[in-house]
């Protein structure tokens, strides 16, 4: 049967996952497109439920199937049931309820080696994204939200992580509970600051390290920068005044992750 | 007097500018909000008219006041007939016509030290906003867009550039123009490709270099990487395919002005 109407119950359950409520109430998120969808799959992430129009786009087609041929409900609908329930501009008729699974912070145990992306009450979803899919490409051992951040679970957040979501540990976290965890496993934090601090290619890399990202419009918190063992400020060569934050948290990454690996291989 | 018909041939002047039609035959591109137009104002751009509403926002007052009393024509308009020019969706009611300025290739004279940002059939707005203002940040001489790029003054982009738009010089140029000049100039040409080339911090840095960035979608075509002098892959350690365009142009630009620094100091 083709569901029409977007006032089924089914068609609505997967709508109110676009929303925090609906998520917290459902214990899921949504998922749309060929390649998020895939990434998903490929991690055999949790599937609570499918969605799949009955047109969907030709890039689309194979992970159509391979949702219905799934072990989880699929629900069959017209293009018109399926925009209403989807977030995206021009959808391409698939979509998942994927089991949102989060991290505990106290059961990642942190090794020499091991590089962390800590997110500071970061609330753009693009950045928070990006950041996840950078952590992940890069080889992070966990994203860690403190405080304030956008919720992980979002569209547009889930979205920019271009399937990263699936791969890496996430946790969200207070920053008391953030700071006894660092105490706790001899990690060193390091702070991104906009001057100060050193270039991020002599960052120290003894113990795991976790790379502090603040907000874009209001950067770090001093208490937090001061707290921290090391400050990283990106040298600037031009005038305006910052980098993107996503761009920032790239930089300081990779060379985080660069730094540990030579030390491994020295 | 303050207009307040969307149909005054004035407030149509700024909204043809959202368009490339527009653009062309004005010669100027539309930016709007208090941190672009601040930009504007501080690096002097030439400006052909200003529009204001009566009700800005109030981070844009003091905006409003300079645009004012600037040395160019100023629109005094309704909010209804600044929303009808408005490319943002909440507008905080300043916005000028800013002349277009691109810098000739062949006028960019590449001194040993130099880096320079290459985008190389770059599609995406947000994606090449955000490599204008890294490659501003980090320093690099120029921007370089070669072939089928999205238009560098559409306001997508003007709005990621936060503002690096007036600072940077930027250049479009065909194919065969680029290989020319960088030939004539003995640039390095250094492609970022997906696999099989050396890490960024490995980076030769004799002479100016010439770090060419492709698309998102379809990275750099075969050729263009062949007769690079130098391949740069960011190495992954974990299992998404890719990084965001604008992150891994940043880890690269930023890993050439290191290179390029270090050497300077030795």
């Amino acid at each position: 049967m083709i569901l029409d109407s977007p006032h089924n119950q089914h068609v609505k359950f997967f709508r109110e996952l676009r929303e925090a409520k609906g998520r917290a109430e459902h214990g899921a998120f949504l998922a749309e497109g060929a390649r998020l969808i895939g990434e998903a799959l490929a991690a055999e992430w949790p599937i609570v439920a499918a969605a799949v129009s009955e047109t969907p786009a030709l890039a689309a087609m194979e992970i159509a199937r391979a949702l219905q041929g799934g072990k989880w409900p699929c629900l069959e609908l017209t293009a018109r049931a399926f925009r209403s329930l989807s977030d995206e501009q021009s959808p391409q008729g698939v979509a998942i309820a994927a089991s949102i699974g989060r991290a505990r912070l106290d059961e990642i145990a942190a090794a020499p080696g091991d590089v962390l992306a800590v997110a500071w009450e970061l609330r753009d979803p693009g950045n928070m994204g990006t950041l996840v899919r950078t952590a992940e490409f890069l080889g992070c051992k966990a994203l860690v939200a403190v405080g304030d951040c956008v919720d992980l679970f979002e569209p547009k957040v889930v979205r920019a992580t271009a399937g990263a979501i699936f791969r890496l540990p996430l946790a969200e976290v207070k920053p008391d509970e953030f700071w006894a965890w660092a105490e706790a496993q001899s990690v060193t934090v390091a702070a991104t600051v906009s001057e100060g601090g050193s270039p991020p290619e002599q960052m120290s890399a003894e113990g795991p390290v976790a790379v502090v990202i603040g907000s874009e419009a209001h950067g770090l918190p001093e208490a937090v920068a001061r707290r921290a063992q090391a400050r990283i400020t990106i040298p600037r060569g031009g005038q305006v005044e910052s980098l993107n934050a996503g761009v920032a948290a790239g930089i300081v990454l990779y060379a985080a992750a660069r730094q540990v690996n030579t030390k491994d291989k020295g």
